[in-house]
């Protein structure tokens, strides 16, 4: 672990008064203040106590400007949904979070103005979602295009983590929240898609900031059978719990939750359709749960949807509200990508 | 965690049969094949149980073609000097490793044998540390140079973590193995020194790949006073185990350990004495200790060394066989760039 800004092989030499160093240690060690056994970022390592009788939990995301965020979007939201991307990883294992390490290859010279706001956002969703930084390693790479790397820890009763692989025919398909929002506002920011500017604004704010379900997550534990967060899309994504669970996978089409913003970008054009079914960057969670568990659920505020039913077999197929195969040719998304 | 190559704003379509996604996991999953919680690399996240009584010890560190590598290294060491580099993190805390995290940002297109070198790397180094792969995360970033970063997680009984802020007047100052090899190594690799064959491949080896002093690690908990392993250079971080402790460090330039290769390259010509003393990519052990407590660690096959005591004070200085201060003017040395 070293905030330093290092460089092996470029030899050139600094201007004075400018120590990049410094300044990242200075942005970053308010963040670590209040975690105990970081000392300060000046260690060479972080102590971390899970608490006695958790399992912990750890997940790493890696992103770059120019693919998975552009490189004049505001930095204090890419640093919240680098954050928020992990958290949902570790909701998706009933996992409550602990803390995190970020790396970053940034661009030289290094903008003070941005840092702060990158800074800035980490503090924010550090208060909002009650985790603090434990470390990580800051280089600089020329006019390479910006890397960040971030690592969540997370904890979770010991054998209680929720997996892809429990899913039994006969359980109820649900999700949180609304599907195909992220998409749509991915949509939006290209121009591909006129809405007014309330939708918008909500469609655009869905694709920039996720809300990692890390309450559900703790719900689901030892009620869900199986569980994953939608990053690569709907289908692709129930195509993951049917192969780990070896089972199949009925979603019905009509019972799909959207949003009202969705709702009438659906309705003007059914195409849009495949965006809820296919596209990425939803982060809510898909998991498969047995009737009685499901009804225990109703009260929370992540809004849970039925949405189809796991059956015997294998393979995913959406179906309209006759009962009809309605299965899009085209069911992966990675992330923006549709490759199929 | 998700050993895709995801590309959110980029939408190019792949060519049917070229499944990025698949080759990365079906290379990686191995790795991870005989760590229990990783699910075969399928899941949201890993699920790791610390034994019992332990504290958990995390680092991160991130390297770039051409800042920290050159872009034509092999990529096995490359792997490997990215593992060790965090193992001797961990070392310095007194941890022992429990597994890792790795992400990429990779050119495209991906280059299939480069790869497999890469991962026989992380193979061969986790048999030789006793680790395994927990995780991670691929992306690739269209020419930009490759940006790696690795996490690594570490055991060690509660409250018995090794840090930087102990040393008290009196102690002796120690290190490991021996010093300079490292920055020698690059500058053999830039053709700036000429040396024999055989001085040469050490030197480089010694540049290429550490050795993390996992096992004298251990033996320093309870022993040494205050620990760091030297990635900047011998002054730069007594300088930082000097401010963490509030205390003065003197270094004896005469007891400094040299390597045959090293003590040649110093005696031909003494200005290499600098590189010994400011020289990056040491990562030997540097630490403080009680006589006694030295005493009893003359068995370690690390071969420690007695270079120098800690002082009421503040602030590191040089003395040769005289006592007079030879401190270099220059003493940082940021992984290779001499920044003051």
């Amino acid at each position: 672990m070293a905030f330093a800004l290092r460089s092996l092989l470029h030899r050139k030499r600094r201007q004075p008064g400018v120590d990049e160093f410094d300044l990242i240690k200075r942005l970053l060690a308010p963040l670590a203040a209040a975690v105990p056994g970081t000392f300060n970022l000046t260690n060479d390592a972080a102590v971390v106590s899970p608490p006695a009788g958790q399992d912990l939990v750890v997940t790493k995301d890696m992103v770059a400007a120019g693919v998975h965020f552009l490189p004049d979007d505001p930095p204090d939201l890419i640093a919240r949904k680098l954050l928020r991307v992990n958290l949902s990883d570790l909701a998706a294992m009933g996992a409550s979070p602990l803390g995190y390490l970020v790396g970053a290859a940034f661009r030289e010279p290094l903008d003070e103005s941005w840092l702060i706001r990158f800074v800035d956002g980490l503090r924010a969703d550090q208060e909002t979602f009650g985790l603090g930084l434990l470390g990580g390693d800051t280089i600089t790479v020329g006019q390479a295009p910006l890397v960040l790397s971030l690592t969540a820890l997370g904890a979770v009763p010991q054998g209680q983590a929720l997996t892809r692989s429990g899913a039994v025919p006969g359980d109820v398909l649900a999700v949180s929240g609304t599907l195909g929002d992220g998409a749509l506002g991915l949509r939006c920011l290209r121009d591909e898609v006129a809405v007014d500017t309330d939708d918008h604004e909500f469609l655009v704010d869905r694709y920039r900031l996720p809300r990692p379900r890390l309450e559900l997550g703790v719900k689901l534990r030892g009620r869900a059978t199986a569980v994953l967060d939608i990053s690569d899309g709907l289908i692709a994504d129930a195509g993951h719990l049917s192969e780990e669970s070896n089972v199949a996978i009925r979603i019905d089409a009509e019972r799909l939750p959207l949003s009202g913003a969705a709702q009438r970008l659906v309705g003007r054009d059914p195409k849009h359709l495949d965006d809820v079914l296919t596209g990425g960057d939803d982060y809510e969670l898909l998991f498969t749960i047995g009737e009685a568990d499901l009804a225990a659920l109703t009260e929370t505020d992540a809004g849970v949807s039925a949405i189809g039913v796991v059956e015997a077999g294998s393979g995913v197929r959406v179906v309209d509200g006759m009962g009809v195969d309605i299965t899009p040719t085209r069911t992966g998304w990675r992330h923006g990508e549709f490759t199929r």
